[in-house]
């Protein structure tokens, strides 16, 4: 399948290297047609490794990852321009912090609470099916389900078309591991600004456990 | 032990009605010396129970609960009066939600993000040692911490004061069955910005699952 991502951090690059690995043609997309950091990940993950500008990207991809920083993310979609996201599924794995006073992050007020960066993203993209998923576990974990609990944790998920989420859960259950009954359905895209907000708990478990491996499991 | 309880809501009642029938004495504390609702629960849970104003609460209580809707809880503390607090254990429960455009509920800014709801309590009562716990789950499975997964989920407590949340934690443990292995302690009173947060996430996935006997266990 042909891939596309915006964005060129940490997460953008961990998703790309597992789906170039399993087989996938994967597109990284930045500000600029050719960029250091995304050359440098094309040079170490060979011929199905490819960058472009945040157009090409989305234009090449069947499936579209959203690895940007919360801030910018309108910006990089107008610049991608909305017409080449229609119809696609959209996994949007953005989260609205500033992070400028340092950590912990605050939620940006003009993206939370009374809306969300996933609301937003998905009314950006009109046309595009956006579905909020593994914005709430650290990069590696995102791809690889069994490196916490033996893969036995959940992940949250929410968006407005039913058959985009099933898509989704079908794509992180084959290329990363996550079983669809451990994928939590929220609801529609509104969700969003709680597995948003859940970020800013999972930013102090972070510094208190001294890692980021590790998920939360629901209980009953 | 003698316990104030700051509020007659369906949390205060039944903190106090679990702590009544462990032996304790319990006062509930609410803007006027006699309040019908707490009269009725004083007449159900015999001659331990008994009720006040928030200032009678506070000054008998050796340990305090706050169960207080959280746009009120300044009013009411400022009635108790920051004095019957000092020294004491003040576990804070409050959570910062506006439900006055329905559910789910929002944030109230001028109490979460930069702020929280147990840093603005801390600060109201500087002599008090503040303890933010028990507001991420339901009520009754605050008192009884079997009711989920045989007892095996994580409660998430922050406070300033490390000898208060050792007391809190053997508490929590004695009384309402909750391991001190399971309580997760994210800190200083900042953490409550986290706390609170994740209520947001609690209130959609309650909604989710149609009903609110869930908890989370973090898994590594």
């Amino acid at each position: 399948m042909n891939i596309g991502i915006l964005g060129t951090g940490m997460v953008g690059e961990t998703i790309g290297t597992a789906l170039v690995k399993k087989g996938h043609k994967v597109k990284l997309g930045s500000r600029t047609a050719v960029n250091s950091v995304a050359a440098a990940w094309v040079d170490m993950n060979g011929n199905n490794a490819s960058q472009g500008t945040f157009a090409d990207a989305a234009t090449f991809g069947e499936v579209i990852f959203l690895c940007l920083n919360g801030e910018h993310t309108k910006n990089a979609l107008e610049m991608a321009g909305p017409g080449s996201f229609s119809g696609k599924l959209v996994i949007d794995l953005t989260n609205p912090l500033d992070f400028s006073k340092g950590m912990p992050p605050v939620m940006i007020p003009s993206m939370s609470n009374t809306t969300s960066l996933g609301e937003q993203v998905q009314a950006y993209l009109p046309q595009a099916k956006v579905v909020k998923a593994l914005n709430t576990v650290t990069a590696k974990l995102m791809v690889d389900a069994s490196l916490v609990n033996g893969g036995d944790s959940n992940l949250l998920m929410c968006g407005n078309d039913n058959d985009a989420k099933q898509q989704a859960k079908e794509f992180l259950n084959e290329q990363f591991g996550w079983k669809p009954d451990n994928i939590v359905d929220l609801g529609d895209i509104t969700a969003a600004r709680a597995t948003e907000a859940y970020v800013i708990l999972w930013v102090r478990m972070m510094q208190a456990f001294g890692s980021p491996m590790f998920s939360i499991k629901i209980v009953r």
